[in-house]
């Protein structure tokens, strides 16, 4: 059976940057890979697009929707998003029920999500509470209960834009050498963004370097940084 | 090539009753260990020997060294002692040359030791303290240096006595399932130690059942748990 | 005037595991013991019970009520529950200040409730955040005001079942060794989950081996940890 | 353009004891301060007014928001209060897009509100909250948006009661030597809380003491300690 | 059998304003306390002493011994000084000997000692880890050994001049109100450093004023904060 | 008069990478910049020299010297090198009085150290160690003291190579656009290191997109990121 991945952001964009390569690692590899994003980021995060004379709410959320689709298309995953609103984020008891289904039926060998806090956006902390309420909902106690539970997920957080002030500190870092190119094609759909682009690929060239020096792999020229969040269960260390 | 785990302890016993699991499922698998202690524990671990009239330090190290070399076996790691003496321990410069040394020589692909901090053993901290120093010495600066180096290995703390006392947060558990005979036989070369014994296997079910609820592997009988302190490189999540 | 104790649980049985000594030795001494259940726990923790054809919501939760009543009256204590429901647990406005008018009316010297984390269990860290806002609106500010108010009580918390996961760090240690055979009857009364009790007890054995190490009382053969939250104000160290 | 100063507290005379100086600093270098308190404190925090017979929330509120307007005004201020009630303080979606809306209005170059804890306050915490809330959604995320945002405004917490025990680390000190008469006439305007008076004028004394200490400059005779949360930028060290 | 107080500080005064209220209240209850000073504080803290010209450094001693032996006198105390030098301070292996050497002999049952870190004092940080390395040498390892143990004390640490830039966080609020008057007659014995008399004078206000405010008692006037380091074993709750 | 800066690195080439900029800002704006190199880094971090056949520690450390004293001077710095070695470095007593004697000469204003921690550098760690010590020794206690002292400067750490790694959550960003040519030209002069060039220019553009986020001044273009470690005493906020 193949592995499941499941991926929850705040906005729509927030999965390129942050967890393109993790992606599109994981497709490679015969991986199923779901992003769910909690709203668009229609209002916060659309700023290009709400320089266009007569923008409105419906069309910025419809060439985000485009965007988020073809982006995860290229990295091999499926784009949904909840659309629940942006600045503020809130993700009442109904939301929170949806967001927990989801991980029931998706059942994800792995999450990843936003760092626990952000000086400099309301919404991510957000994601990150509903998606670690959500996970131990759907995970139940252990024990048998009266709704169905999935195996426990691991839960990694993909690295916020300021690391430091987020309290993120990385223990996870994945080369993406191989899956490189489709990062970057990835990251190329949001036209407008064209300085992200090179702040995430000069980023993943420090963390390349920051894993090299850590395990002295040399072939490693790109690389995500993580943070898990949960104890590994292995079979050898 | 295999791989190679380094054991560094701080007395003679330590590494039976936290690592012993860990031990085994690497010999197990066609590891190379070997197991480092900087002192016997001769004079404040050596309880039951001192009863004994007429006792002196070098009986009780032989003795130590008998036992500690014959569980090592058992578990399929060699033993060796720096003898550097106990309460207090101290690791000077020279015995930082040597324990560097060791590593460099050993070239592992892990290190095993003990937690920073024990409220409740002075020798403890003084091992990892030298430990870390030896393991970034060995390593060297990630570029050519003036001496021989060794890519940087991973580094585990293996579980105290009073793991909260200690900062112990555990990150990694171990399945010692299929190698828990070989632990317990390991543990039970220290005769006059049987409530040790007892605490141990108690607490090697306690650590299973908490690894059965993470990740839900439900043939998991007993465990061991480490924390892991530097990042990990990996190819996939 | 007799010492007064309130526990405040998430669920229905979560007292007798973690805090079953505490509160036999409180009323042994001539103190009255209340334990407060938020929830049943009927959803998400009564696995055995839900196995049962044809179980429904409101027999579990009978059948809790008469458990947790009876280990509740075997300890000296008598059990209440807000039946405010679980996974998820929430405790509205309305909630809170039921809560907080037992605290009022209870004028209790102590209260013992959940960790402030604990990431496998949704429900008991609503249960510290509940039970800490209602403890302060109870006590007010330290100046006279528009509503009764009670002596501060002191805080302490129970020990959680993954204690290093949920940031327990223990700080005192009760020699249960007096009341350990009621504590044995309390948690005999759930019949169904004797591996829990052999946990627990294993668990009361080991606190207990932590307890001599720290002091040095030799006679402790069973014990509970706790997590004091706030100062103590003392005449005498 | 003069500077803008906005004081965000949970009650009406918090500002006067922690940030009296730093208003009146502010207020008389030519600055614009504004004090937003969120509640009146009329229950639990109006205890002397409380005594008297036949007292209503109401008539507590209008002596509560002359005698606070009344300090703000000898401080430099301008005083309102959003009247959300107290004990327990809730701020609501539409409380918070209030908040947001004055923090956008009024676009402050610093923002002074409670620290992040406080065992012993219910509403403390709320306000800071609540503050954080408010001024990353006035400040938006950094790119153009649907919505007006203003240049991010700095964040600094005053000091609690009980500063260890609320996770306060003052790192700045504020000289306050030079308005400190001013900030005695603004507290005697709380006649009825004189013992309060003597504490704070001792402890910024003792404030003083510290900020000697550290950087030793002998002219400072009282002091007000208060927390950077965000980093400083700056053109030159 | 009467109970025993160790209190070990870095320079000949510190005992008086850190913990003469404790002390004080130990030895009136029928309690032995002595107080060991690693060093006069001769070169760095005898600042009044240093402005008389011809001064020596041994003249400073014998002062400085003269006055600790009389404050310790009024608060029912012996004091002695091991002389090991100031600015800085440094316990060699031979000094940590001696010092478990007295912790052996003294059997204490409760040390009071520095906190762990302190950024405007090089020799409080090494009086601190000398207390505790000494300690955990002089209790052993809670097995029988090669040399004389003592039952293990508890460790306290007493406040220190800025509580927050230490890491200080009390736990322990002592009242002193009984012993107040000579606590008050023990500082006046540094006759030269009358604002440290006033400034532990106001201290120990604010402290009572915590206290009252934490546990609701009244009648408490002055205290004294504490920070336990390691937990109690307790009887009951 | 004007005003002065110490930095003091554990290696001959760290603060032209890490404090750069800030140096050049300092002595563009009239200061004195003085630049204390522990080692010159000969055996651990001079990788390439090492490289040329007939290689020896005295012509490592004299190109090393050569390097760093061409770049302090673009800078606008003195550099002098204590030499006391590396991998690993260590400061005895006479090394710190050394240290000491050079705050106390330089009467610094403010001085730049690593950071306490980093898992990958032996030495960065002991030269933190070392000046925090040598600063407290300089500055004294506050009182007038038996030997000489200087007003207490300010401490501030630079950037790691791996700052979460090493604990560093920076508080300050430095905007060096204006002197961003000179510290380019200083990196130049590394004419092996080009990898290390592009790797902090890279890093520089990051920090200027962090600063422009955190504090909304649009024309940053090249920032340094610290971590200020002692309060800041100040006249206005």
């Amino acid at each position: 059976m193949s592995r499941s991945l499941l991926v929850i952001s705040a906005h729509a964009a927030d999965f390129v940057w942050r967890a393109g390569g993790a992606i599109a690692t994981f497709a490679a590899a015969g991986g199923v890979a779901r992003v769910v994003a909690l709203s668009y980021g229609e209002r916060g995060e659309s700023g290009e697009l709400w320089k266009e004379p007569g923008q409105t709410e419906e069309k910025v959320k419809q060439i985000r929707h485009r965007e988020a689709s073809q982006a995860a298309a290229i990295l091999g995953a499926r784009f949904e998003c909840l659309d629940l609103g942006d600045y503020p984020l809130e993700v009442d008891r109904a939301a929170l029920e949806r967001l927990t289904a989801i991980i029931v039926e998706t059942a994800p060998d792995l999450i990843l999500t936003h760092a626990q806090q952000d000086p400099f956006n309301p919404d991510h902390p957000v994601a990150y509470a509903a998606t670690e309420r959500a996970r131990q909902l759907a995970s139940g106690s252990g024990v048998a209960s009266a709704f169905r539970t999935v195996r426990p997920p691991e839960l990694l957080l993909f690295e916020p834009h300021q690391p430091e002030l987020c309290g993120f500190v990385p223990n996870v870092f994945l080369d993406i050498t191989p899956v490189w190119e489709k990062k970057q094609q990835a990251m190329a759909v949001f036209a407008s963004q064209s300085y992200l682009r090179q702040y995430y690929s000069e980023r993943a060239a420090h963390r390349a370097n920051h894993a090299r020096r850590i395990a002295g792999y040399k072939d490693i020229e790109r690389a995500e940084a993580f943070q898990r969040v949960l104890p590994q269960v292995v079979r050898s260390l």
